[in-house]
C-alpha cells in the first residue's frame, strides 16, 4: 500500500485555522497521504528561517516524500508556484528563494506550477496554502508526474545565505543563523571545516564574549558555562549547559561571529 | 478502504497531556481515524473564538469528517454533549453555542448524546474531552449511526454573532471579528456585500485610524501600510504590508469598525 | 492490518525542526506508525513534568503503543537509552528517571538499549532524539522483540516524587506538581486518599490564601472565588472559576499546600 509523506513548513503559526485548513484539503484530495509538521513556527515572512529548518529536516524524510512550504510574505502577487524535484524528494514553495538550501546541497529540477487544474477555485489573493500549495502538494503524493504541473525554468530565485569569510590564515567572521528551543546559537560555520577543532586553542567571539572551550555534549561543562559544540545541524554551535546561551549572550540571528585558531 | 478523518479544536493549548490524551482515546476505539488539528490555541473559554475558526476551516474537510469541538466553560454541569449533522458532516461538541456559526450558514440536524455506552467510564467532571467527546467522535467516526447517540432536539443554544449595521444608505458599522498572527483584523463586514470596493472610494475608521486603501494583494502596498483586503475569511480584513496591522491600531476582538462608501 | 501507535513526548518545542525530523526517521523505518504528540512542550531539562504528562496519557492509549520520551539533558554522555514494557506498552526513553512514574504504578521491566543496529549512522553528540530514540521505537512499532534490543537491568534511575507527608491526625503537607494551561493548580495529594472531602469542612493553604471550598466542576462557583475540586488527573487541584488559580495565588510548580480536613 502506498503511504505517501507530505510535510508542511510555514509561517502560520498554530492559533488560527490555517494549518488544518490546508490538511484538510490535502485529505480530500490524497487520502491515504501521511501529514507531517515541519514546523509552523517560522518567523512571519523570515524565508531564510523557513529554508534552514526545512534543509535540516528533508534528509530524513522517506524516497519520494513531498515537502509544502508556505512561508510567502509576496502571496497574491505574480510569484510563481514552484514544484522543485532533488534528492528523490519533490518540494512545492512560491519562488522566493526559501528552497534555496536545497538547490545548493542537491542536484535539483525546477518547474513553474501553471497547470491550474490542480488548484482550488476559486484562488484567494491571500491563502495560497490552501489553495494552490496544499492541492499541489496533494496530487504529487497521490501519484501525478511533476511534468503535468509546469514546464522546467531555470530562473528561480537563489538566495545567497551568508557563507563564513576567511579573513586570516586561522580566522574566519560567520555569522548567527538560527537560534533554538534551548537558546543554542547555531553559526554558519560548517564544523567539517573545521575538524580539529576539539583537539585545538581556539577563540570564538561573539556578542561581547570570547568562548574558548570546546564541548562534545551538553552536559560536559558545568551549568551557565559557555561553550562551542559540533551542532546536530552540522554547523559549529555555542551553547551553555542547562541554560539558554542566547539570552547570556544578548545575541540574535545575524549576530557576527568571528573564530580564530591559535 | 475507510479512512474517516476526526479534525479537533479546543482550548487546551499543547503544553499539556490533554490532546495527546484525546488522540489515544480515539485511535483506541478507531484505528484508522486520520486525526487533524484545527487549532488548540482557541483562547480559554473563547466559545465565539473557537465558533469562528471551525468555520473557517469545516468547508475544506472531506464529506463525512467528524469535527470534535471542546470549548467547554461549562464541563461538568448540566449543559448537553451534542451531535450535529450539517454540510455532510458531524459536529461533536457541548450545547453552548460552539457550533452557531455552522447552524447560520447551513441545514443542520441537532441531537442531545445521552447514550452513555459511547462514554469513557468514569466519567470525570473536568475532562469531557477525554471521556465523552473524544470517544463520542470516535464511534462516530468508525461508523455509528447518530440516531444511537441520542434524540433530536431544536433547543440547542445559538449564538448570535454581532452582524454589521446599516446606519447611513453607505454606511455601516461593524465589529473585529479576529486577529490573525499576522495582525491582520478580520471584520464581521461580508466581502461579498460590498464586492465593488476595488473601485469605489472608502474610508473604513478603526481605532484611531481611518484606511482609504484596497488591496488586492499583501504586497501590493509599501512597507507598513494600511490597507482594507478581501480575506481567505471571505470578511474585509484591515491589513499592514509585512507588519501587524492590529500592533500599529492598538486594536484587539471586538473593537467597532466604521465603513463609508464616499 | 497493523496500525502501530508511537507517542511522542519532549522538550523540543514546536519551533525547530527537531519533531518533524524524528517523524521523518519513524515513518522511514516504519511506515504504518501513527504518530501522536502528547506535549513537546515540556519545560527545557524538566524531567519531572516530562514523568508526570506521559503518566497522566500513557493509560488511554491502545495496547501495544510505543512511547519515546526525550527530555534528556545528559544527551551525549554515558546516560543510557532504555525500553522499558509495562501495562502492554513500550517506553523509550533516556535513563534519567523520565519513566519513574510508571515503575511507581506499572509491573515494569527495563532494557538498556545498546543494540546500534537500530540507530541512524553516525549517532551525533546532541540529538539522540533523532538518531537513537526515534529509529529505537520505529523498530519496536514495526514489530522487533524487546530482547533484540539489549538486556534487562535493575539499576535503571528512579526518582522520588515528592509525595504528601502526614502532619497531624487530620494534616497533611504535600506540593504544587504541575500547573496546567488554565492555571489550575495540580497538588501531590491524590484524592482517593480524601474521598469525602465533598461533605468535610477543610482548609487547604496554599500561597498566602487558605481555601474552604469545595466544587464538583468548574462552573459550579461564582467567577474569580477559588475552590478545591477532583482533577481529571486523580489529584486535588487548586482552581478558580474562569479565571487561572496559579495568576490569582501567584504560585508555582513546588509550592507547599497544607491540607487541614476540620
Amino acid at each position: 500500500m502506498r503511504r505517501p509523506v507530505i510535510t508542511l513548513t510555514t509561517d502560520f503559526g498554530l492559533s488560527d485555522h490555517f494549518v488544518g485548513t490546508m490538511k484538510g484539503v490535502i485529505l480530500g484530495i490524497c487520502p491515504e497521504a501521511r501529514i507531517v509538521d515541519i514546523s509552523h513556527e517560522v518567523g512571519a515572512f523570515a524565508i531564510t528561517e523557513g529554508a534552514f529548518l526545512l534543509a535540516q529536516a528533508y534528509r530524513y524524510f522517506p524516497r519520494g516524500t513531498v515537502h509544502v512550504v508556505v512561508v510567502d510574505p509576496g502571496v497574491g502577487t505574480a510569484r510563481r508556484p514552484i514544484l522543485a524535484e532533488a534528492a528523490d524528494q519533490y518540494f512545492v514553495a512560491p519562488d522566493n528563494g526559501v528552497l534555496s538550501m536545497i538547490y545548493l546541497r542537491e542536484k535539483h529540477k525546477v518547474r513553474w506550477v501553471r497547470s491550474e487544474k490542480y488548484f482550488l477555485k476559486p484562488v484567494s489573493r491571500t491563502f495560497h496554502g490552501r489553495d494552490i500549495f496544499a492541492p499541489v502538494g496533494a496530487h504529487m503524493a497521490r501519484g501525478a508526474a511533476p511534468a503535468k504541473f509546469g514546464k522546467l525554468i531555470t530562473d528561480y530565485i537563489r538566495l545567497n545565505f551568508e557563507k563564513p569569510v576567511r579573513t586570516a590564515r586561522r580566522g574566519w567572521t560567520g555569522a548567527i543563523l538560527k537560534i533554538d528551543r534551548f537558546g543554542n546559537l547555531i553559526t554558519n560555520l560548517p564544523a567539517a571545516d573545521f575538524p580539529d577543532l576539539e583537539a585545538r586553542a581556539f577563540e570564538l567571539s561573539v556578542g561581547l564574549e570570547t568562548v574558548g572551550t570546546f564541548a562534545r555534549n551538553y552536559a560536559e561543562r558545568g551549568p551557565g558555562e559557555l561553550f562551542v559544540i559540533v551542532g546536530s545541524s552540522g554547523y559549529l554551535e555555542v551553547s551553555a549547559s542547562q541554560t539558554s546561551a542566547a539570552k547570556m549572550l544578548g545575541c540574535g540571528v545575524g549576530a557576527p561571529v568571528e573564530l580564530r585558531i591559535l
